[in-house]
């Protein structure tokens, strides 16, 4: 399917101009020097040739094939050159000009009148106050800034257009290369989320990436990215943490899930891996542009020197890596081909005095070893063998099998010809070796992703309808979180010692024993509660003194309440809150009145599979003490996953219910379940 | 004070070489090449002359002046050499050569020769199996690396050759400068520390750097870092975390201080600042090197584009940078002066469209306001000026003013001749915008380190040392706390009902009513433990029931205790651990059970003056919720402050004590003090 913001037929360039210093020179002066290959047509009627192009004095005049028009007159102009455009039969503008919203209320009203005709004659837009379309491949550049990087495999969706531009300029210098480019401006029209196809169809991108600031539809937006996550790397860079502001929130789920956490777990949900800067994010999108994805997470570090390695081996254990166990075949081949005092353990060390043969021998070694996802390979700099041979050799070696393979040539001055092999033979390379632990964890995160990014929702509970909508319109939230599966701690009312008996042995376990009475409000005060009955006799014995006390003030009694005593167990929170832009999130973590102090929380998107639950369980510090860790036994995880899913289901099913929280839910061992302890909610 | 490892007064190069491929020709090379102006004297009995310097067949012939060696003969004729050294009165020798301790036990035999031939002849020797040492200013290069860094303002030691060598590498095309630099090697005489000095005390070093993997002696070397601190920055990269293995440990605060932790605080303590990555470390130190530190947090960010700047204060916030609220007076200059749709109020936007001059006046307007500590300026490229002109004003109008400034001239092809203006006006430049973060961090945190680097220890407590002495000696933790000051919860023994509600006066808070008897054990069992009594009817009502509780089980009765209820009050863990390499640490934190999983936990070398004390405590998260968060009230710090001291003073007081932990300390509401309800201790 043909863009024409990337693939044109033809290009009109409205408010093309003579003089050099003009943007609308600058557009025709890009289109031609950076080789468009269809029709350019430069509107201007007050000029008959430019850049040795003919000038059209009007769009009407432009001759076919045109597809698309770059608009750069003045803003009180852009109406009128859209409205030629749509008669002219162009369907696709990129209006450069800025002066729009950005400036206030009239360029506010400009923008609907542009918007409005673009409708009228089924235009689509992508502006204004932008920098443009760039395909390296096709290739086409609809911007006026100087440069154009070279064709490669990453293409960038942005919203602001300086970045576009300060990357343009930095990918010349860094051997990162483009597919398609685009500064998306004020997006009346097209938005970074109609964007992401657009990318994502093009066969010369195989990564995505992004700078954006916001997204138009957060539901949209994670369906549209999601489906584009499965199929390519989808890298973001987040700018603007916009405040939550005096938001009311009627929880601790409502002031944990600010806006920031919130695009994290958008992201997550659908596949974006977020960095943190713009070198990471181009880092990790080289990487995996270049090289496979790991299989596993255990990395082999080979290196000619000391330090660097104890760097990058730093660096890999705090991302999560495994330092490989290396196979005793692998470790007998390097103890006959390297150098006596070489390390043969991982980090593999062949000594200063290697050069690229022997690199190449334990290259191969230990790519053909089984225990090994990765390698990463440093090289000190030395002066007895050109950079340019190892980065040869690592190329082919690494070429001919289907594992990752990182290179940190370190250096600057004496290793520019090196990295320009190993850009041609795709081997990202990082300047430092402690870096390469950032561009692997991406890579095994994307993989983790992807295998369970089609994990399905499970079948929805039965649950009865009619009961819980009654629930819900009670607010009568324990009722309808029993109705999902949920459990509170058991209670049974008795009337007589008897049955007091039998409920204690219902329950099984040590319980409450508590006055029911009309005319006793206090009842803890009296005497009327008592905790941790754990025989009949005890029972017995309770109910005797509970009756006593209640003679000795003149109340009544009606019975009494058994109620099952919760093991001193580990507390967790868990509930959902709804999102403005991304909808209903369910939050999991560290439980009690402490969960605002250590933040031990993390979210995902409403509904919930039960792979889901368990990774967001998995992500938070908390999950170590429910794995039996320390003096905890192993807690239920199961009922823990039941319960998210239960809460991603609500949050679904009742979309009326704004905030829903379980707090403290007390975890069980293994094979008891979990119980929650109180509940809190809010309708929108 | 002359140093000849950096500035000698002759060489003598034992095992100069012929061959172009040997490292003995390596050194010689370089010694010429880089113009070390003193006398040059290759020894070699197989030559007469090497790249046109007279050879000498033993260095006993070698002329004066002469007081360094640089040895590159085999390992097995260095000891001669050494000796023969000895013998012609040279006191300082490089080794470079290798196949020492690094091999095993008969290289470790053979440095054992070398230290002895050391002592005897009184040589101090860097290496063996080293780079050797480079000074710019001097010059001179004893390495045998190709290339020389440009003499510059930073200072740089290491334990890694290869560190090194990449780092003369990488320097070269960084525009980083450096003044001394020395490769360590297997230190068998000077190491770490002892270099410290000799770096920091060169006029031309504004900034120490390092790399090292361990410390010889942790007391030694802190000393000599924090002296080196208080007068210049101070900058580390720690490679190797060692494991902290099958360490039998008694408390949580013996498994909290791991090996690494210890480094942390040690460098804290020290005033070195732990860099994460080699760009990171040379970042910092250029920063420093050029730019006076701030005076405080506030930023202002000078830009002509949205996006970077958006990124530049995301990470400042995240860095907990604050951005400067402009005066009024620097807002209205700005609308005079700056195009109408800039935004004048911080970040400063002066819109794409303006040059140097307008970033000059809006420059000078935020340099000159007392809201402003420190201005980031960022240029997104553009085509309608030079960056060299921005590179120019930026510079000058800086240099008018005693305020840090960072630039971030974005990109790389267009700005390379900006970028070399910065780096003569002593502008530091960073890549991307969100870089400046780290940099102005670091150098707020130096700021504040140095304000209470010379806080004093404070007078001792006058302790009742034979009591104190006894209490160690019978492991009585209680005891010695309190003889230092740390509260325990109040309690009484009391006989009649009477004495009873006397106590309970006396402790003026809700108390515990607690039988004494001989013959009853299981006190609560029986309804002999009687919580939360408030009143003096409740006290006698209490020893009523207590009394009757008794005669039903046939015991008797020889009083009650009264003792203080705790409020429910936030709990901290604080204590001490004997670190093998630094010493006593006092460890401070979010008490209870979970101490370990949250690890909301931080240390500082004992003893501790009140500054460092509340300093430790305002390093943890806990220290919100101390600080009258949320439903808390505020918390009595102070208290706190003075445990933390007693600690570190009986670490100091007692080294037979291993480690000592109260856990949980609980703090009360300010003016109620603190009060310790466990403690646990072991000894060496």
């Amino acid at each position: 399917m043909s863009n024409p913001f990337f693939m044109p037929k033809g290009v009109a360039i409205i408010g093309a101009s003579q003089d050099a210093h003009k943007l609308g020179h600058g557009v025709l002066r890009n289109l031609i020097q950076y080789r468009y290959k269809g029709g350019i047509y430069p509107v201007n009627h007050k000029a008959y040739e430019i850049l040795d192009h003919t000038c059209y004095p009007s769009v009407s005049e432009v001759p076919d094939p045109v597809d698309l028009a770059i608009i750069v007159v003045p803003a009180h102009a852009v109406a009128d050159s859209l409205k030629e455009c749509g008669e002219r039969g162009i369907g696709h503008a990129v209006i450069v000009t800025g002066g729009f919203s950005e400036t206030g209320d009239e360029g506010k009203k400009r923008e609907e009148e542009l918007l409005a005709i673009a409708r009228e004659y089924n235009i689509r837009i992508v502006g204004p106050n932008c920098i443009g379309t760039i395909d390296t491949h096709t290739p086409v550049n609809t911007t006026f800034v100087v440069g154009m990087p070279e064709p490669g495999e990453i293409g960038f969706i942005s919203h602001s257009g300086a970045m576009v531009a300060a990357i343009i300029d930095w990918a010349s210098g860094s051997g990162i290369g483009f597919s398609r480019i685009v500064s998306l401006g004020n997006q009346i029209d097209i938005n970074e989320t109609d964007m992401i196809r657009s990318i994502a169809e093009d066969p010369n991108t195989k990564v995505i990436t992004g700078y954006i600031e916001g997204v138009a539809d957060g539901m949209q937006f994670m369906k549209q990215a999601k489906e584009t996550a499965k199929e390519k790397p989808f890298l973001m860079l987040k700018g603007g943490k916009e405040e939550s502001g005096a938001k009311a929130v009627a929880s601790h789920t409502g002031a944990l899930a600010g806006s920031t956490e919130a695009f994290k777990t958008a992201f997550r949900h659908s596949g974006i891996q977020e960095a943190e800067t713009i070198e990471e994010m181009f880092e990790w999108a080289r990487a995996m542009a270049w090289q496979p994805l790991p299989k596993g997470n255990r990395v082999a570090v080979l290196t000619n020197a000391g330090g660097p390695a104890i760097l990058a081996v730093d660096a890999l254990e705090k991302n999560e890596l495994k330092m490989a166990t290396l196979s005793e075949d692998t470790k007998s081949f390097l103890k006959k081909r390297l150098p006596k005092a070489a390390s043969i353990n991982n980090p593999v060390d062949v000594l200063a005095g290697s050069g690229p043969g022997t690199y190449t021998l334990a290259l191969e070694a230990l790519l053909s070893d089984d225990q090994v996802d990765a390698v990463v390979v440093i090289q000190a700099p030395q002066d007895w063998f050109l950079p340019v041979s190892l980065a040869e050799v690592v190329g082919e070696v690494a070429g001919s099998h289907d594992k990752t393979v990182i290179t940190s040539i370190m250096g600057k001055a004496s290793v520019e010809d090196a990295l320009k092999i190993l850009q041609k033979r795709r081997i990202p390379n990082v300047a430092f070796p402690e870096r390469s632990a950032s561009v692997l964890s991406a890579m095994i995160d994307r993989r983790n992703w992807l295998t369970h990014a089609d994990t399905e929702i499970g079948s929805p509970r039965n649950i009865e309808t009619d009961k819980a909508d009654k629930a819900v319109q009670m607010q009568d939230w324990q009722s309808l979180l029993e109705l999902y599966g949920v459990r509170f701690p058991e209670q049974h009312i008795a009337s007589t010692p008897d049955e007091a008996v039998a409920q204690f042995k219902k329950i099984g376990s040590s319980v409450a024993i508590k006055l029911v009475s009309d005319d006793i409000s206090h009842k803890s005060d009296v005497g009327g509660v008592i905790l941790g009955v754990n025989s009949e006799d005890e029972v017995r014995s309770a109910w005797t003194r509970i009756e006593k006390a209640v003679k000795d003030h003149g109340g009544t009694m009606k019975g009494v309440v058994v109620q099952e005593m919760v093991d001193d167990a580990p507390e967790v929170i868990t509930g959902f809150v709804r999102d403005d832009q991304f909808g209903p999130m369910v939050l999991f973590g560290s439980g009690g009145t402490d969960v605002e102090l250590y933040k031990d929380v993390d979210m995902a998107i409403a509904p919930l599979s039960a792979t889901a639950a368990l990774d967001l369980i998995q992500r938070t510090r908390i999950h170590k003490k429910l794995t039996g860790w320390r003096q905890y036994p192993e807690g239920d995880i199961e009922s823990v996953v039941d319960v998210l899913t239960a809460l991603g289901q609500i949050a679904i099913d009742y979309p009326q219910i704004k905030e829903l929280e379980i707090n403290p839910l007390s975890v069980l061992a293994k094979g008891k379940g979990s119980v929650a302890l109180d509940v809190r909610g809010a309708i929108i």
